[in-house]
């Protein structure tokens, strides 16, 4: 791999202290284990739009009874997803499930994700759905950006340990 | 939910016409039949590393040899990784792994699951790993813009089937 004095300077990010860590405290891994199940991610998906009700979750899904109470569940817990109660006239209190703070912070994962199948998987008539920007109309996308607002292309990222 | 003529305009993105749309040919579904597992990605976040080697992977993802293999040789067939010969003196001639353009392409994936994480599942002392851009110094993130290059926020947001 080239490298320069401390950091790669590949195509790849390049870690040159990788073997001094050891990745029992990645933050990729500890969300991956929260949100790396297929089903999990695509009731995640419903929730950013706008499906708030157990059997809209299942049904756009495609999944389970068993598995989407499963799934909702989990995110409840890891607080992804808050229950509130809902009543329509002549029915029973239910719940719909709403997507918490920590959930929408998911929303750049979501469209990378989404660029990324419409890019390589579609059909080749297109992507079915758009997302676009109310206040111009344009497409949204996901972006890699220093806090200086450069778009930064993987080959100017570097990577190291953060020393404490 | 709250919704105007033709979009959603909650928190989520809103989606008024996604009782038309079955699902069965959304990009989120099909990039997470490619990546959408565990150690599939982890290998990945090794490639976006640096890692080239079969042992290395294999060591720093922690997985088994076995796994390590059918994952590796999925990512080749799916044209996330291509394998490269590589010879060092006295040895014989072993394959190593490197991104595609393909698999670069999931680099704001891999951002944006790690923001997440950082964010909310880090060790008090922060996350383990630094990301910054070479030019300026400033760390690096996922950020959902439009084409006009707008931050855009979910609630700006508006989805939709993409009509033919």
């Amino acid at each position: 791999m080239t490298s320069d004095t401390t950091s790669g300077t590949a195509a790849e990010a390049g870690f040159p202290a990788r073997d001094r860590w050891s990745a029992a405290n990645c933050s990729v891994a500890r969300a991956l284990e929260v949100v790396g199940t297929r089903s999990t991610f695509l009731l995640l998906r419903e929730a950013f739009f706008g499906t708030r009700r157990f059997d809209d979750f299942r049904r756009r899904v495609g999944v389970t009874e068993a598995v989407a109470a499963a799934r909702l569940r989990e995110l409840v817990e890891e607080g992804l997803l808050a229950r509130r109660p809902y009543q329509e006239p002549g029915q029973r209190t239910r719940q719909e499930y709403r997507l918490t703070a920590k959930g929408r912070q998911l929303f750049p994962v979501l469209i990378a994700i989404m660029d990324w199948g419409d890019r390589y998987l579609a059909d080749p008539d297109g992507p079915p759905v758009r997302i676009w920007h109310a206040q111009c109309g344009s497409e949204v996308h996901a972006e890699v950006r220093c806090a200086q607002g450069h778009p930064v292309p993987l080959r100017e990222c570097r990577v190291d340990l953060r020393e404490p």
